[in-house]
């Protein structure tokens, strides 16, 4: 058994491979055991350490995807016996990313834990698109929901944003897009501008654009699905002026992860 | 004059120099010409490419702060005298960062932008303390606010933060933090959990917690002030639960900034 079992719960990005940290390219390489999930590109597997052990816990291909509990189970038994395992997340882990739990699980097996941030697609994803979250006069504040409860039911939060001038960022909602905007036409904003980017900062990315009223038709039409981002608000209707401007979303090293391979 | 001026919008990321993505280290190398914020960390400064112009542009050791206006025309006359001009600015440049208004002048101009978003102190400095923004059953969503308007007054926003289940990050607002406590008061929140992380992620990080009722004193007592992270939510109860598997929250490389030094 290893002497110093140790959990990074480390930030994978929204989806670009250039948009990890360099605190997150060291831990993954230091690291004995890599445990991704699906929405981690698979192109940032490059920076792990020879002969580390790298397992998929997604669910992807039609293969089983792990439980939560399972995951939990996976980590402390790796990080028993071979020491530092890196929980590679998409996004940030501490955004809707189940951390406590797994941090919970670690802690209850004696096991040391540490956080690296990685960039939210909650807000890099609108950002590459010249959506601000905030801007002075327009939206003072921005707000970040998947709409939902535990349960599965809209969230009361949901009411109170769409009265508010926040910039509302609904994560993985979009088998619940038309019940969440039926809440913003309740509160008198049917004309409110509205984005949904499927595939953010990635060379597969597709955006639609339209108003609080007609995105659910239009997102049916262009058929998109998570993983999206969908943002409502007044500053999406900056974007018309500040794309002009804009040359570069997309790097060259960019591109759609890889099929999936256990190595 | 410069035949391909352009403006890269660069997030500094919250403080600890390794909060840095990738991109942005790539975007530094490539510019003629990098402006920088106070909030930026001057380590960063190494990535610049040799006989790179770096001029500073915030106040600091009671130099003349340049006004936006005039890093508006800053950006600009260097653009197009220079070509690549890199805006470094501390967390991500949407977040409540001015990007607008630089985008507009840059484009008036004529001078392409990019953006590489960077990693928010409102999501980093939470994480890097062991407060999750969301969890399942504690908190469904989380909301970024100044607690202002741009005319400076409480914004109406946060009269509906503090109603909802949301983790509510307050950022540059430790002077009207009393006002805002009032606010979750009157809403029967005088024992919801808050914590107040000033320099979050770097070696001089200060933290106070308590809670809605008693938090002004205790910041006040401590001696906190800007740059700090307001963070008000159940989830700042689970950090006594989560803290003693914490080992590891400063890497080797932070550091104060180092005194300001124009090149």
């Amino acid at each position: 058994m290893e002497r110093n079992p140790l959990l990074s719960l480390v930030g994978a990005g929204p989806g670009d491979p250039e948009l990890i940290t360099l605190k997150a390219i060291r831990t993954i390489g230091r690291a004995r055991v890599i445990l991704y999930d699906a929405l981690a590109n698979e192109a940032l597997l490059e920076y792990a350490a020879p002969g580390a052990i790298i397992r998929f816990t997604g669910k992807r291909y039609g293969c089983h995807a792990l439980s939560q509990e399972e995951i939990n189970q996976l980590i402390v038994a790796e990080a028993l016996e071979h020491g530092h395992v890196v929980r590679l997340k998409g996004g940030d882990p501490f955004v809707f990313g189940r951390a406590v739990e797994e941090i919970t699980a670690a802690r209850n097996a004696g096991i040391a834990v540490e956080i690296v941030p990685g960039i939210s697609s909650a807000l890099a994803v609108p950002a590459t698109a010249m959506i601000p979250l905030t801007s002075r006069g327009t939206a003072e504040s921005f707000w970040v929901t998947t709409g939902t409860t535990r349960s599965g039911s809209i969230s009361g939060d949901v009411y109170l944003a769409a009265q508010s001038t926040a910039t509302v960022v609904i994560l993985m909602a979009m088998s619940r897009l038309e019940a969440i905007m039926d809440i913003f036409i309740y509160y008198g904003k049917a004309d409110m501008p509205v984005a949904i980017i499927q595939d953010g900062t990635t060379a597969s990315q597709k955006m639609v654009t339209g108003t609080v009223k007609d995105i659910s038709f239009r997102a049916q039409q262009a058929g998109l699905g998570n993983p999206a981002v969908i943002i409502a608000g007044e500053v999406v209707g900056l974007q018309a002026d500040l794309l002009p401007a804009y040359v570069q979303g997309l790097t060259a090293t960019q591109k759609k992860p890889a099929p999936h391979e256990e190595r």
